[in-house]
C-alpha cells in the first residue's frame, strides 16, 4: 500500500439499525467496501459523515475497528478524532493507533470557545500520544473552532507529526495564506465539496468528501482531470457533479448521503436523532439529478 | 419552597480534583450551598457554566444528584439538559426528575445543523418522557443552534410543558418578538450578563446568571431594584457590575468564573481539558475589577 | 428658547415634486411644522430620513435653510451632514451655521472604507470650520462607516465642539461602551427605533427617531415614563408602538414615513428613484397597525 | 479595435492637483495610457479605483471624455456608471455614450437598502437609456447593495443590453451559480483581486483589477497561462502576485495604486479626502513586495 495521502480521500457514514437504533457494524463495513471499490485514494472512517459525534466510546471504538479491518491494508485508513474532552479524544487516537489507522484526522470542538493555546495544547498532546501523522481539520460550522491560516501553520510545523491540513471553511484565501505561509510546503486537503475544483487549481493535494458513497466516478475524474493538468476538462466535470455536490452538503451530510445510498438501493438507514431522515420533496430532488447526473457521461 | 421559578437563576461550576481530574463532588456541593446563601432564587446545576458538555454520563449523573441533594429544597432547582442525541437527553431528563428536580432547561447542541422539525421533535421527546416544566433555552453561540423567536413561541405554545424560556443571543430584540408573538404570556429569562438591565426592562422574569458566584449581591440587588420599578438606581447598581459581568463572559464562563473562586478564596480548580485556567495577567485584571466592586456599597 | 438638545428629535422627511420629481419646499416646510407641534424637543432636517443622500448641493441647501426658517428658533435645529467628501461636508457643515442651525449631525458615509485616522480628521475639519456643537453619529448600515465606541470616545474627548453621540447601530452593548470609557460624562442618543425603551433604561439622553412623523404622541409619552423612573409605564408604552417602530424600520424610512403621512391624510409623495414607494400589501398592513394604535389610549 | 470585452479590464485611478485638489486631467490621461501600453484588453474609467464616488458631476464628465479620448479607440472603454439616484445614473451613462464609450458598467449604490425591484428597475432605466452593452456589477462591500445570483440572472435575462457581469463579492460560489442558472450563457468577470485564479478556473472570461497600473505584466500573464490551459503555470504566476493583489487590496485601491504608482516613479498623488494617502510603514512593505516581484522572472 502507498502510505502516502492524497487525492480522494471518502468518508463513510456510519449505519444504524432502524429498530433498534444500534451501530450497524455490518452494513457500515459494506460501505466502507463500496468506497475502497469506487477508486477512492484513502478512506476515512469516524469523520462529520460518520456522525462520530453522536457516537458513545463504545460504538466509536466498534466502528474504528470494523473499518480498519474492511480497508485491510488496500489503502490508507484515517480515522477522525473529534471530542470536547482532551483526554477522551488521546484515548480515540490511541486506540486508532492500535487498530491499524495509518492517520488521524483531528478537528477540535467546542462548547466553550477554545484560545489558540488551548487548541495548540490539545493538538500537541493528541499528537505526543501516538506515533501517526496527524492532519489537522478546521470547520468551524460544525465544530465550532476557527483556526486561522497562522495558527495552522504554526500548528504543523511545532508539532512534528501534525502533517497535514484538511480544510473545510469553504474560504479559497485560507488555503492561499496556508500555502503562502508555509512556502508551499504544508500539504493541505480541501474539506467543501463545492470548492473541489478551485481547491485543487489552489493547490490542494486532495479532496476529503463523502460523495463517492453515491456519485463514486465523479470525484476521481475531477481529481484526474486536475492531476492531467487539463483545465478545460476539470471545469466539465466540475460543473457536472456542483449540483448533487451542493445538495448533499445543503442539507447536512449524513441526512443527504444516507438518502443517496437509498436511492442507489444501498440501504443504511437514516441518521441518529435529533437528525432525521431526508423528507420526501428534496428526495425526489436529489433523485432527479443522480438520474440527470447518471444519464451524462463523464466529460 | 416556592415553586415558580423568577428571579436570580445561579449556576454553579462543576469543581474537578486538580490532580486526577475528576469531578470532586464535595466541592461541588460546596460551590451550590454558596449559591443558595447567596440570595439567589433559583439554583441550575449542568449548565454552561457546570461544565455539562465535559461531563461522562456517570459524572453527569452524580453532579446532577448531588446538587439538588445539596440544595434540599430550599430553592427550586432546574437541571440543565443538552446532549448530542435525543435518546440521551432523554435519559438525562428522566435522571433528573427522578432525582428531585422542579423543572428542567434543555439546550439543543448540534455537530450537523438541525432543522426546525428536528428541534421541536428533540423537544418533543425530551417533555414527554418528563413532568417536569421545561425551560427552553437558546444560546447559539455555544451550542450551534439558533431557534428564531417563532419557533420558540410555537414550541411552548405545542407542548404543554415546556412553559419557560432563556434567551442568551443577547440581542434584546428577540425577547421583543417572543412577547409579541406570545402577547406577553411566556415568561422569559435573560441569559446574556451584559444584557441584565434591558432584560428586566423589556419584561424578563428572571436573570440566569453565573455572577452570583463571585459577586453574590448584585445581581440580587440589580432584580430587586428592577422589580421596585426604580429604573434610576436599576441603572446605577447594573454599571456597577458591568465591568466584572463583561470580563467573565468574554473569558468563557467555567474558566473566569474559577479563577474568581479563587480570588475570593474558594478553590475550586481549573476547567477540564482543552479548556485551561484564566492566565496570569487577565486573572489579576479580575482581581483588581472585584476590588473596585468590593469597595463600593450597592447603591 | 432652551438650547440644551435631549428627548425626541424628530426626522422630517423632504418632500418632492410627484411630476417633476424636484424638491417640495413648501410641503417638506409643512413637515417640519407638524413635527414641531408633535411636542418633539428638537428638529433633524436632512438626516437618513430626509434622503438628504440623494439631494444636489443646491437642493440640500435650499432644505437646510427652509427648515431652520420653519423652526424659526421654537426648538433646537440639527442639520444632518453627511458626504463622501471632507470638503463638501465642511461647505455644508458651513451652510447650515450661517442659516442658523443649533447643532449639526455627522455621519461620516464612505465608499472605500475609511481608517480611524481618516475619520477622526474628517470630524476635525469640519468640527473646526464651524463653532456650532456637533452630534457624532454613528449607523453602519447605511454609512457604511462602523465607529467602535473607543474611537468614538476619543473624537469627542479631542475635538472640542463634538459633544454629543448619537448610536444607530441598535447594539445595546455599544452604549454601555461609551458610558464606561467616558465614566457617563458623554451624553448618547439612541437611533434605532426598536431599542428605544433599553436605551433609555442604559441612560441614553434621547431618541432620534421619524416615527413622530407618523405616531406623534407615543415617542413622547415613552420619553416623559422613562424621564419620570416608571418603568412599568413606559414598557406599556414601549411595546404599545413597537410593531409600528419595527414596521418603518423594516420597510426604510423615507418609503414607509411617506406611505405613513399619506395615510395619515399628509400628501409627501414618495422617495426618490432608485427608492420606490411602499407596496400596496405593505401599505395596508401600516394601516392596520396605524388603526390599531389609535383605537388604543397611551397607558 | 475587437469590441468583445474579455481578458484584463484594467482600472485607472483618476489624479488630483495635490495643492488645488482639482481632478488633474493631464496625469489621469497619462494613467489611461500607460494601461493601454500594458497589455491590457479593456480600459474601465470611473470604476472604484477611479474615485468616480468622490466626484462632482462636472469632474466625473471631464474625467469620462478624457479617458475615452486617450484610449481612442485602441481597446474597450467600459465607463463605470454608479449613482445614489437612478436619474443621474442614467445622465452619466447617456454621457459616456456620446463621449464615445463602448460599454458602461452599473454599480448599484446605496444610502437606504434597495429592494429586488428597486434595483431592477434602475437597471432598466439605465439600458433603456442607451444603446451600449452593460455590464452588471456586484460589489456590497463598497456599494451597500448586494445582488443575489438570481436577481442578476434575472436582470440579464431580461433587459436586453445587460450581457455581462462583473462579480466581487470575493464567493467564488456566486460565480457558480450565475453558470448554473444561465447555464454558462452569462460572461461573467471577477472583481476580487485574491480570487483572479480561481475565478479563471470556474469560468471567468475576464478579471477586472487595478493591478496592472503597478504590475502590468502579472495579471496578463495570468490571463495567458489560464487561456492555455496550463493550471501549473497558471498557480505558479497567481502565487507570484497574491501578495502584492492581497495588499492592494487590503489597503482600498486608490490609497494603494497611487502609493504603487509613485514608488513606481508616477506621481499620481493620493486620494480625496476623507481617503488619506498611504502610510510610511505600509508603503514600505508595498515596496519591499514590488522589488521582490520585479526580481523574479514570470513563470
Amino acid at each position: 500500500m502507498n502510505k502516502k495521502i492524497l487525492g480522494i480521500v471518502s468518508y463513510p457514514i456510519t449505519a444504524f439499525d432502524e429498530r433498534s437504533g444500534a451501530v450497524d457494524i455490518e452494513t457500515s463495513r459494506r460501505v466502507v467496501e463500496r468506497l475502497v471499490l469506487s477508486g477512492s485514494h484513502a478512506i476515512a472512517p469516524l469523520g462529520s459523515t460518520g456522525e462520530s459525534a453522536y457516537l458513545s466510546d463504545e460504538e466509536w471504538d466498534a466502528v474504528a475497528e470494523a473499518s480498519i479491518a474492511q480497508v485491510a491494508k488496500r489503502l490508507p485508513v484515517i480515522v477522525g478524532i473529534s471530542d470536547l474532552t482532551t483526554r477522551n479524544a488521546v484515548r480515540k487516537a490511541r486506540f486508532a493507533e492500535a487498530a491499524g489507522a495509518d492517520a488521524v484526522m483531528v478537528l477540535p470542538v467546542s462548547y466553550w470557545k477554545l484560545g489558540e493555546a488551548e487548541i495548540f495544547r490539545h493538538y500537541q498532546s493528541i499528537a505526543d500520544a501516538i506515533g501517526l501523522p496527524v492532519m489537522l481539520y478546521n470547520n468551524p460550522a460544525t465544530s465550532g473552532v476557527d483556526m486561522q491560516p497562522e495558527l495552522i501553520v504554526r500548528i504543523v510545523r511545532d508539532i512534528a507529526n501534525v502533517t497535514m491540513v484538511k480544510e473545510s471553511t469553504g474560504d479559497i484565501q485560507r488555503m492561499h495564506r496556508i500555502r503562502q505561509l508555509s512556502n508551499g510546503e504544508i500539504p493541505f486537503f480541501n474539506g467543501s465539496n463545492p470548492l473541489a475544483l478551485e481547491a485543487f487549481a489552489a493547490g490542494a493535494v486532495g479532496w476529503c468528501t463523502a460523495a463517492p458513497n453515491i456519485i463514486p466516478s465523479w470525484p476521481v475524474a475531477l481529481y484526474d482531470a486536475c492531476l492531467s493538468g487539463d483545465m478545460e476538462a476539470a471545469r466539465t466535470i466540475f460543473y457536472g457533479q456542483l449540483e448533487v455536490l451542493q445538495f448533499i452538503l445543503k442539507g447536512g451530510l449524513p441526512t443527504t448521503v444516507k438518502a443517496g445510498l437509498r436511492l442507489r438501493g444501498f440501504e443504511a438507514g437514516v441518521p441518529r436523532l435529533p437528525l432525521q431522515g431526508l423528507d420526501e420533496a428534496p428526495t425526489g430532488q436529489l433523485q432527479r439529478l443522480l438520474r440527470e447526473l447518471d444519464s451524462r457521461t463523464i466529460a
